[in-house]
């Protein structure tokens, strides 16, 4: 298992780095990268970690996925707990990393309700985290095309996903993701948010696809 | 069926929630996501809907696109309403999410063409589904490869349709996409456009792949 | 071969409509589309057609393209003219329905040389059109993994070409795709550029391609 | 062997011709690419690169990715140096290439650290070519899905590491691709950064992978 372990905290590590390491420079070069540069950051890190990671580990690199993965019976659940700690550590790490590279930085991406409404931010990573986890459930159980495709497909629902929710809540899906930056920036006030509305939304979408995808095996 | 009816209502809904979404977060964020951005949005949400329940349901989630199977020997007649019933509760229910979260938003991204002119919209909307099918029609049926690269190749057309055909007609080539936002916004007054238009369209696709893609079966 | 035929016109009356289209659309709504999502159309029509048509015509859409794989060997010397033709109607086709929709545009997205300069234009013209046959005819010969992706290999090939040489010599690569907008809107004066610089550039990548590629079969 | 020679100056020219000459292109045209394009740029010719020439030559184009493999045993030491050498040919006839088509351009798309800050911008390619080299060695082995995904997943880290971390240091991650521009333009005194930096970065993942990839054969 320590292959699997250290490829979620490697992942993890990667994934925080590039795209909260993206939103960090966009600030510091005033606008460079653009929001849909961000976004498209967040999309094309995730499909190239399922690609690499994915019969490693199965590239989790979020701890709601895991958690959606275990309630769907498709993942055992000796390996939950140590899956979310290596998550945390390698999203963390990231941000450490951030904070060495740019000291002066204020929320090291961190994920944050736009306006400070935070129903609204709530109900949107319900929704988004909902529509990942119904795509990761869909994509990974089926058709072979699927397999070659997947990295790409779910890639490509963490770029839209980036793109149009990112200017409300932050788009977050990831509770590690979430947690990294704001422990080490200090912005934990809306945390909670991105750590019970990610698991709730994903819990969700594991009865629907089993309806609909056959998925329980 | 039930599984393809569910199918259907969530893969139109996570396309309607995802596409106007990002166009009313652009209008809510001035701007932030950019046109390029909202265009890339549809592209990616068509992508990743057609690997994630291309086996369940076909991943229509197009009324047009249903219609257009069933002229082309493709799709079972009975299917063609209900089909279509799912596709409209879909894309109705992620308009009314869009209006819980975004009440202030005028027109929850409904399609509206630009500067008034409305001949104009209605041709552009025509050719936009032509190509549209054409493409899928062309890629469901024939060579193995296309099996594996379908789904990226129609939600490039989406993509690239929506960036240069949104900003005259909104390039809905869906006419529950159009008709979802504009009932519950209230701009219903250019709907007749997109119904016709875009069935028009795809119908016009079915008789010419059938010519050089031996398409029927 | 009237499919081949067919294919050919409707695959190029595609690729320049939506193309120009994106250029001509990008200046009456005042840049709302930016170079860079324009340049992304040209590289996502590409590789749509290339996965649509490929087994039927072999997607060339480009009387460069055809004239390359025939110095190749790779095509029939007797469908050289009637494939170019074609190319050549649905390039003009595609550019009359720009005319209709937009008929105060000046170039209808004719490719022009920035600042007057004809030889940079060329050389770059040169470059590009060099480049982008070595990896089609690269890409269409050797393993397996490479039919698969072929077309998203050359559509990305296309997509950063626009994106780079675009604002310098308008990147055309396709005699076709400069014809039929200069012809349409009378801007025929730099024409010439786009006529031989593209195939000079194509000729020149067959040698070399057999070179490395063992390419003729 | 002199095909994969060829291949890889060749390829070494397409990458830092289009690259770079998509930087020095978007100073000419005063931003008209804007910097998520160029970023764009570089993802997508890495892709069709590795698709054109992967096995040709491995489509390496960067001698620290050579290094890299031939410490990880899976590249034979006595095509070490050739393949550098080819390397750096290809990039500095690019960037003659660019010097001719561009003659007042002050760079040429050379790397340079932002702000001057050395460590910064050291300490970035490090992290940087680390993480490619990651994604490399983890593509190229294992699982057949990752055969045919591996040049989109190569791509797209290329072109993710482009976007957030160009503003920064550059985004070089590759020796040759640094030299070439810097020794043309003259833009020599910050050229150790990224020949020491990316090629420590890239040793350091060849451990890590070998641990959890079981990636050596």
């Amino acid at each position: 298992m320590s292959k699997k372990y250290t490829a979620e905290i490697l992942g993890t590590f990667i994934l925080v780095f590039s795209g909260c390491g993206a939103a960090v420079v966009n600030d510091v070069r005033e606008g460079m990268i653009s929001h849909a540069g961000v976004a498209l950051v967040w999309g094309m890190v995730v499909m190239s970690l399922i690609y690499a990671l994915g019969d490693i580990s199965g590239a989790h690199i979020n701890p709601a996925v895991t958690i959606g993965f275990w309630v769907a019976k498709r993942f055992e659940a000796k390996y939950v707990i140590p899956f979310i700690v290596c998550q945390c550590i390698g999203a963390t790490m990231a941000a450490i990393f951030l904070k060495i590279l740019f000291p002066d930085h204020p929320t090291l991406g961190s994920t944050l309700p736009y306006d400070g409404s935070v129903w609204q931010s709530f109900v949107l990573e319900v929704v988004l985290s909902f529509m990942l986890m119904f795509v990761i459930l869909c994509v990974s159980s089926g058709a072979k095309e699927k397999g070659i495709m997947a990295g790409a497909a779910i890639g490509s629902v963490v770029g839209f996903e980036a793109m149009f929710g990112g200017p409300i809540s932050g788009a977050s899906m990831n509770p590690a993701r979430s947690m990294g930056p704001a422990i080490i920036s200090g912005n934990t006030q809306h945390l909670w948010i991105y750590l019970v509305a990610t698991i709730l939304g994903m819990l969700a979408a594991v009865p629907i696809c089993q309806l609909i995808c056959n998925g329980d095996d």
